[in-house]
């Protein structure tokens, strides 16, 4: 494969997570030290920079202050949900693509999202390809939800994973401090797919996590819900419940979608609404007596860098430094994804390339034998497949006892 | 003073805290290494566990496993809010509390709690002292609300405000990633102190934190706070503002309880309430058509273990130990409390003995000079107050990723 020699773009795109760039970083880096990468230009929210061609230099960044994005969370380039129309309808987006991408002579293109982007990923890719102009286009994976298909798992997951089960075992100590009743539900992220939910579980696994977890995998009866709730509340006075905001009954209505039904006016005319957690606290407070707390994990669990998984990170970087690593090897129109190995029993992850037309749209969900029968608990399979990617602490910089995230000066490219 | 030699009961009472456990733990290892100290006694539940004759052997637990107590987070032997009657009016309770000590030979009593605790302290000292039973009393105090007169800080509140800090740093990059607009408002404990609130501005020191800050102490006007909003937004796109949930206007009302009046039923007939950053959020929102959410952070600022500052692990440990120390040097009818040092300009602190009766249900709110004038935002005198408290990080017991938080076999102790 002939050498190809260009700038590059790397751009990210989609919800943020606590490790999206130490991927971002791991592509950065390794495309500073490229012989065949002329120019490293960072796309200000994903797409957007590229089509408004606002591109900064990240050659003109400090390399130990661009370090310190190993460590920061949320995306330092800022994101976008933009999604580019299908080529055959309206391609003057990928037109705008195609001049600025000239204009800086870009020969590699490195997208770091989740499905959506690995989509807009392949639309250019397919594109570029078609009006035979060579770019080696790269997507580099990230969710929290951990849905791509083909990966083993989804940079960002560990991340989360680690946040929630640490966040589920904390809250059961607390929860449990009164000889009093007391019943706690816990939303956690996902609006397809369960493993965020799931991890819970490995609070269990260290005897302090949940008694029930409800995954949108399973159809969610909400009066089966109350009974099992009932039942282990009047056994032990305590109940422990985590659910995912993507639970919904046999028909598809999510159950979130119950509390709007009840949506109205407060004092000021303005609609209330508490959103999952609080309509089930409330609606078993109502069905039981009991004292319920509601605790919806918000944001906090996908930005929760200070308890980011080295694993995860470690990995992050790699898949970023993977992608640029097989694009000047000549790879393009792939996503760089996990394939899992034991080596003498023990885990190991190496980086493998997918096809992006697989990956887009796809998406992954949590094997309906790793959920007990009641559809209520997770079983054993999943502890061994999310335990390995949790393993290890951050090491993020610390100044005056608080995380020191990374300032980028931001120099606007010129052409 | 004359040597006392007899067994000591120490007990857990009111709302728990990451390091809770780290003072009795202090208080524990100190009691089982003294000489005047015959046998040491956990009430479980708090004083309920006294007045049931509930009590565990410390002596009985492995010292490698108790020492765990120093990390764990929330009340290891268990909390209560069980207030004592005024002994005047019915003294049952001081009574069978007087044959519990009697029975053990009890002579010296740990009380590691906030407010009421301190003042359950004081009412049985006084009761113990007028019935001529030679017993020293002793208030360890813990509090996230910061809230407890005479002493200079609370144990409980560093790493609290060193969960907020980081917390809020790392929402307030989540909810900039996208180049469209964003409010975010953030509820943290404090019902009648802003502590805790004004705690978020420490991320603010470091660029990373609220625009806005709302405590307690300043009364809140609902359209003075939209306009606000409104104002920074209108500039920014973004707006972070952070709210405790104790916020009231200025004729006492609760801002939260402006939701509560717009509680109505649901579809399946129960009532719905959000709380007070949801409630806020949906305000805004209808005043300003953004994109607002609400986050509460709920029982997570109290129990996150993982992020405990190490200096207030070590001086909740410290306030433990001075505790039994004094007692058995001959001090009583005393709460432990912290001064703060200046040491060639680095901070330094010591304990103090506080008089009970001063202690006792009195309120320490954040000075008014530590908030600016509008009351919307905090200033230098509290970020010098606050920043030693939340230094350095805790060295919590890792297993498989996750915390390893003390299991005790709570041997019931026999007389």
């Amino acid at each position: 494969m002939s050498q190809l020699k260009g700038a590059c773009i790397i751009g990210q795109s989609g919800g943020p997570t606590s490790v999206i760039n130490a991927s971002a970083y791991g592509a950065i880096k390794t495309a500073l030290e490229s012989d065949s990468i002329t120019r490293v230009l960072g796309a200000l929210n994903g797409i957007k920079g590229v089509l408004e061609d606002n591109l900064i230099d990240m050659g003109k960044e400090d390399p130990q202050e661009l370090a310190l994005m190993k460590h920061t969370p949320s995306s330092a380039l800022g994101s976008c949900r933009y999604k580019l129309k299908d080529p055959d309808q309206d391609d003057t987006d990928y037109k705008r693509i195609l001049e600025v991408f000239r204009k800086y002579d870009v020969r590699y293109f490195f997208y770091n999202g989740g499905n959506d982007s690995m989509d807009t990923c392949n639309k250019i890719s397919k594109f570029l390809m078609k009006n035979g102009y060579e770019c080696r286009v790269m997507g580099i994976p990230k969710t929290i939800d951990n849905d791509l298909a083909g990966t083993d798992h989804c940079p960002g997951f560990g991340s989360a994973a680690k946040y929630i089960a640490t966040s589920v075992m904390e809250v059961y100590h607390d929860s449990r401090v009164y000889d009093t009743g007391m019943i706690t539900i816990i939303e956690c992220m996902g609006r397809h797919a369960g493993w965020l939910t799931a991890a819970s579980s490995l609070a269990a696994h260290k005897g302090n996590g949940p008694d029930l977890i409800y995954l949108p995998e399973v159809p969610f009866d909400i009066e089966q819900f109350t009974a099992s709730v009932e039942e282990i509340y009047k056994k032990n006075k305590k109940c422990l419940v985590v659910v995912s905001e993507g639970i919904h009954d046999k028909d598809g209505t999510f159950i979130a979608e119950y509390a709007n039904k009840n949506m109205t006016k407060d004092s000021f005319g303005h609609a209330q609404l508490g959103g999952l957690a609080s309509f089930l606290a409330n609606y078993i407070k109502a069905k039981t007596g009991a004292k319920v707390r509601g605790i919806e994990l918000s944001l906090l669990q996908r930005c929760a860098a200070h308890i980011a998984s080295k694993t995860d990170i470690e990995e992050s970087f790699m898949a970023g430094k993977a992608a640029v690593e097989n694009a000047v090897a000549g790879a393009t129109d792939k996503m760089v994804g996990f394939e899992r190995k034991y080596v003498n029993g023990k885990y190991a992850c190496e980086t493998k390339l997918f096809d992006l037309t697989i990956v887009a749209n796809a998406e992954k969900k949590v094997p309906r034998e790793w959920i007990n029968e009641s559809g209520n608990g997770i079983l054993e399979g999943f502890i061994d497949y999310a335990l390995p990617l949790i393993q290890g602490q951050t090491d993020l910089a610390i100044e005056d006892g608080l995380p020191r995230f990374v300032r980028l000066r931001k120099v606007k490219a010129e052409a």
